[in-house]
């Protein structure tokens, strides 16, 4: 066993492995990231919505609260990250405005408006005129909708490499290595094995290896599943018509589709399917992405398409992520955030970090406790 | 003025400059080659369709001549190039299908075939049927379209290696410097200027840069204009449906699309805009080229999509190409082959060895004299 001397091994740097261990090294830990990719995964594809109200759906109350508790800790958190990094964290506070073209999708919106107003969190309606004053881009299609100030966005990639920045000013060691699972002792976690064959000891671990956690313990199998999404970035050109200022979100018969705006580009996704470990942008992906995106906002014909990419985004059973502990003592998870990562990685590191303390986490995370997957035992 | 001994220097490693470089280094001249960046432009982006017969238009005869002509001296060239070069030259000789989906578009393949017959040159017509027997992938929406089993295809990127290595073992000299102009004593050639201000003796200056010859020397301002095209490159995936094996042609509502087989990649293209020197892939493009290309083969949804990019060809006034004397003695020009750049290098690396030995061209290329557009000496 290869001696690190590590207090806690962080499996994945992904955005919710970096917020962790960027907490966990600001409370005094000896923190060390094993990825053998940093931020290049579903993290470095992602849209970087901040979203929860407009990613709302009937039934899926719980995860409203956690994302509400979440978007409400980001302006702090940018704020602090921003300040520990020494650049930018990327937090977009221009809000979101959801579209719809056809009836039926008019129909859908509707029921999301009233859904969220007996929830007591009421959106603004809006006819696709007071729509077109807000972003003259969307396009004639464009019939009603929402709008939604307190959905935010981050630009990623800048906020993946403050997250680096922030952790490394803070201790924290990153090693190129891939995990090959957790080690235990049968009752506790005594390190981590990496691919290459080396041992790493400590006696925390937290995986956080977002679609690839599975793997890496017993206790998380069948709990995290790859969902692929496909993503493109256009590149505004000259003479073409000018970005949204805002998160777009829409209805396209039926088809969810959003173009968040950076300061050099727009990103519009996502394709959602389930086929394993793929990560290939395929034709079908692309011609629906920008068939529907365009409907939207059709000036972005003249722009340019700078990349095409695909990520796994880690899927629960229930749509809610995992954090908490799981099996052995010393194990603790935070992963299965699905569409949610970049939204969710305060209240996640906050967690985690209180978790470590020894303290309980806040309240909306207990819904995203892994034990509620755990068979209880069988009464006797 | 550096001292290169160079006999012949060529501006421009794109298709037709490696081409010509060969053919003047076997027949014993001491050739250089200048290009920073040597095959990237419009033929590494190039579909490398060798297609007179499916590329004729009424009105454009000589054009049509010139290719049946090239097309012709593939099959030796490629042979020749291979053995010369020591790998392959990446010939495709399993022919051409044309398809077209709604009556206008049959209709103008009609107007296609007879034009041919009149010429002597009649194609096979098929019924859509009949073209799914040769080419399944086909959709439901081809009607009807034509089989041309002697329009071939040619690797581009196969090709652009061959020609170079074949230069190489035949003496080619390449220096990756950009040439900004020819120089001359107001009679003759003296060399070239490079960009970085280095200057190039030699005799005789060979103009093959395609889009950008039009810079190079007095002479050729306003015979050679940038015609961009936009072109993706799909990836077989597992469980897809099998690539065509011919190149498939098509008109879709009016618009022309290409889809040529390789050994690993679908070539799909190709727009046509004239926007000056730009080679952004937009997403206007990348849409239509996608519509199109999934109505005549729809089992590409499933491809992925490895690459897209964008080529300028060089147009001409005319459409013909330029190869011949121009300007000052010993200069000679060999470009403005617009979209037939692959097919007519054999015969234009003929014609232009010709010339290099005080011969004659071949009898199809004195309708690409340059001379055409020399106004006459003003009578006195």
């Amino acid at each position: 066993m290869r001696e690190q001397n590590a207090e806690l091994l962080v499996l994945g740097a992904g955005v919710i492995g970096l917020s962790c261990a960027w907490r966990a090294a600001q409370q005094g830990l000896r923190v060390t990231v094993l990825d053998p990719a940093p931020a290049s995964g579903a993290s470095w594809v992602a849209g970087g919505m901040l979203a929860p109200v407009t990613e709302a759906w009937p039934g899926e109350e719980e995860l409203l609260a956690l994302g509400v508790e979440s978007v409400g800790r980001w302006p702090a958190f940018a704020a602090e990250l921003t300040e520990a990094a020494g650049r930018p964290a990327g937090l977009r506070t221009d809000g979101t405005v959801v579209a719809a073209t056809g009836s039926g999708d008019r129909a859908e919106l509707d029921a999301v408006a009233a859904h969220l107003a007996r929830l007591g969190r009421p959106v603004e309606r809006l006819t696709g005129r007071e729509l077109r004053r807000l972003e003259p881009g969307l396009g004639p299609e464009v019939r009603g909708g929402l709008s939604v100030p307190d959905d935010l966005a981050v630009d990623n990639r800048l906020l993946l490499a403050a997250l680096r920045a922030a952790g490394e000013r803070a201790g924290v060691v990153f090693a190129a290595t891939g995990a090959a699972g957790v080690l235990d002792d049968g009752a506790r976690v005594v390190g981590v094995r990496g691919t290459d064959g080396t041992e790493w000891a400590a006696p925390t671990v937290l995986v956080a290896a977002g679609a690839h956690s599975a793997e890496l313990h017993p206790a998380l199998h069948g709990l995290v599943r790859p969902v692929k999404g496909e993503i493109l970035r256009l590149a505004l050109r000259p003479g073409a018509f000018p970005m949204p200022r805002r998160t777009v979100r829409a209805l396209v018969d039926g088809r969810p589709v959003y173009l968040v705006p950076r300061a050099d580009e727009l990103v519009v996704g996502a394709t959602q399917t389930e086929v394993g470990f793929d990560t290939t942008v395929t034709v079908g992906g692309i011609r629906d992405l920008l068939r529907d995106a365009e409907r939207i906002l059709p000036g972005i014909a003249e722009y340019a398409l700078v990349e095409s990419a695909a990520g796994l985004r880690p899927g629960s059973p229930d749509n809610l992520p995992l954090i908490g502990r799981l099996g052995p003592e010393g194990l603790l998870v935070a992963t299965g955030h699905h569409r949610n990562g970049m939204l969710l990685a305060p209240v996640t590191a906050d967690a985690v970090a209180a978790l470590l303390r020894g303290e309980p986490v806040p309240g909306p995370v207990g819904v995203a406790d892994p034990a509620r997957f755990v068979p209880a035992a069988p009464r006797r």
